[in-house]
């Protein structure tokens, strides 16, 4: 099987190694074979097709913990408003109407956002999955992803016992697909009752699938949950025997003391979305201290309609700075963590083998990021440099099972203009939509 | 005199006003003549030079109203570290051994990253501040600046006295220049007596100049002054009779409410530097407060060694996104007011006539944007996208007093890859010095 050397200034195998001056990465079959100098693995290799990415820095690609990417096309459709406001008067009357194409288009522009912001494997919830996983498998991405089940009837499958069958389905046709995998999706606990998150982790368990839950996003959420059932979300689900190995939650930002050692008791993985919680007022999640208490957390996006856009870059920087500064300690969450939190901790989260590492036997999931722009002058530490400095925009290679997807800057596995037109004209459809329903 | 008419898709003359579509705006001599339908003033105006951008947006530059833009040499050195070690270890070190060329080479590198965010104007405050007006002249950019004023001795001037005379002399020589405005500069409270605050003010007042002054950044801060004066920061410059319009501060993060109302009614401008204030764990400046207490408040990057970018894109969207995730009100510091923030309101505090705004009569200080980017679309709303989706690299073109600096992505007054290059080797010769200073 072909042999392919690729070689770079700088190569990060890891958030815990040291990184690679004149680095070789030699990648057989979408599999990481050695890692080392360029010129050594050069002379031990020389079978092995050579590329060389010259002054820039190669590392693992992002994995996006949480994100609803089809909500590329309500970015912007409403900024700045009250939650409820925007949710009744904008994203729900407008998801009533939700097309299959829409979710399809949608996911594909994400994913062009995504590959750009250096993003190669993504968490999705969403209606319509099928469709998302039919982008997926186009444009060459990796995707853990599932459904987004209701107690009501949901305009993607109809009632919930469809929901669970569709999942089920797709659990069954993706057991073996190499970069997907079907979750369990229970949109949050309010909008499922114990029934129906019973369902969901019965389910999951039968596969060896996970659950992904939005969970203790905001303050009301917890006085809901409180109201209907006397407990706070986490406690409510710990009743029901549900909190468990199984569980990655989303947000997790109104957690107390009690719930961040319960959640490292129980092995609760936990995505952190902080532009998405700070945009929508949710607040800031304790990050540094379920790190501390030993919960494996990774970095999300959130959907493009609350963030508003797909970039790890940001997501990263805000999540650093945000603890420093809430904490009023600089120590907090150094660039290392943050990496590998955007990396090797999303990828534990999901229980993914060989991904969010270079280490030999890992997939070759990587990207290149040219190093010539101002911003990332002088070059002092890598990591520094690239969770601190470094933008979506430097990114000018992407490789998934060790194949390009974004190459020289440009995405050779599909038409990004496409896909952005189509989204240009499902932004007028949804434009209209609103002109009749929107009060005046 | 030339005239010439600017074409794009959007043009968004101010934040208070509705952006045009297919707009047009009329430069003569570094002036806007006219702003309008792009067709309608083709016509009024048959002798124009067409410059037609097509589908972008086109918008007042930004005003980066704090930075030390020189401290890019420093960008990346020593990050994640409890302020004092970062100070005493890192930076003071090797600013005792400061050189008037890296204080060049490293402004003008800051210039070619702020250009390409959008910024066309710049406060500076640093060492050695001639070399950084050298670069201002060369580089076409505009800025307010000023030479660090402090009690001991400096690296840039010696003894007090000499700064004071340095500025004075900048002061005469630069009255009437179109692109440079100075400043004069007392570092902080706590490395300025209250005699070399007075005679700063004394200074400032006989050339009608602004004051730009560190203040209420930290705790530590705070504390230190209620130590040595027994007052905090404000109200030791309120007794000093001190706080009054002249008073550009930044930070100003540990504010208590008595002292907002007494920046509001004493008239200070305040630069609002979130990253930095983060990274560096000295907190949230109350900025809807002040805005609210009708307080002028533009935004900066600080410098690029405690941020690590000079990215008005991402200051808008931290600011922003701070406030509403920190009062759980995502109401809080709409797209709007942010943008008016990094562009009149800036203009307002620094006091400087026609910039901020496109409107008829302003200096053509502009910035143009690609809209073709997966990330901006699709298009609802030009505040939103240009707040919460944009980023420094959709800037396309920077224009300066009706004069390109930036064009088609390239800079186009000066040689940036040679600013590269030169930092580069800066740091190195940084890396040697701390080799030999720096506790093992």
């Amino acid at each position: 099987m072909k042999k392919t050397l690729f070689q770079a200034e700088v190569i990060i195998p890891s958030a815990d190694e040291a990184p690679l001056k004149d680095g070789g990465l030699l990648v057989q079959g979408g599999e990481v074979l050695a890692l080392g100098q360029g010129e050594e693995l050069k002379a031990r290799y020389p079978e092995a097709e050579i590329v060389d990415f010259g002054k820039a820095l190669l590392a693992p690609g992002f994995v996006n913990l949480h994100t609803h990417a089809s909500m590329t096309i309500f970015r912007g459709l409403a900024d700045d408003l009250p939650l409820m406001t925007w949710l009744e008067d904008y994203i729900f009357p407008v998801e009533r109407h939700l097309d299959p194409r829409w979710v399809y288009w949608g996911a594909k522009l994400a994913v062009a956002e995504m590959l750009r912001s250096g993003v190669t494997t993504f968490v999705d919830m969403y209606l319509f999955e099928p469709q998302v996983i039919k982008v997926v498998e186009e444009t060459g991405v990796r995707a853990a992803l599932g459904e987004g089940l209701f107690d009501f009837p949901s305009p993607g499958y109809g009632p919930l016992e469809k929901g669970l069958g569709l999942t089920e389905e797709l659990l069954k046709n993706f057991s073996s697909h190499p970069r997907i995998k079907i979750m369990v999706c229970p949109h949050a606990t309010y909008t499922c009752s114990p029934p129906t998150l019973k369902a969901a982790w019965e389910l999951a368990e039968r596969y060896g699938a996970l659950v992904h839950l939005h969970l203790s996003e905001t303050k009301d959420e917890v006085a809901l949950i409180k109201a209907r059932y006397g407990k706070r979300p986490p406690e409510h689900l710990e009743a029901l025997g549900l909190l468990n190995e199984q569980l990655l939650v989303a947000h997790a930002v109104q957690l107390d003391d009690h719930e961040i050692e319960l959640f490292a008791r129980r092995g609760v993985k936990v995505a952190h979305c902080p532009e998405s919680n700070l945009k929508l007022g949710s607040g800031v999640a304790p990050v540094s201290a379920l790190l501390e208490a030993g919960v494996t957390v990774g970095l999300g996006t959130d959907g493009p309609a609350s963030n508003n856009d797909l970039d790890m870059f940001g997501e990263m920087r805000t999540a650093a700075f945000l603890q420093k500064g809430l904490t009023f300690d600089p120590t907090k969450l150094p660039a290392r963590t943050v990496f590998k939190m955007a990396t090797e901790l999303g990828a534990k989260a999901l229980g993914w083998e060989g991904l969010g590492t270079l280490r030999p036997g890992a997939r070759a999931d990587f990207i290149v990021l040219d190093l010539a722009a101002p911003h990332l002058t002088p070059y002092y530490d890598p990591f520094s440099l690239l969770v601190y400095s470094a933008k979506a925009g430097d990114v000018k290679h992407a490789v998934v099972e060790g194949e390009f997807v974004l190459k020289e800057g440009r995405i050779i596995t599909f038409d990004e203009e496409e896909a952005q037109s189509e989204v240009a004209r499902i932004a007028e459809e949804i434009r209209r939509l609103l002109d009749k329903t929107l009060p005046d």
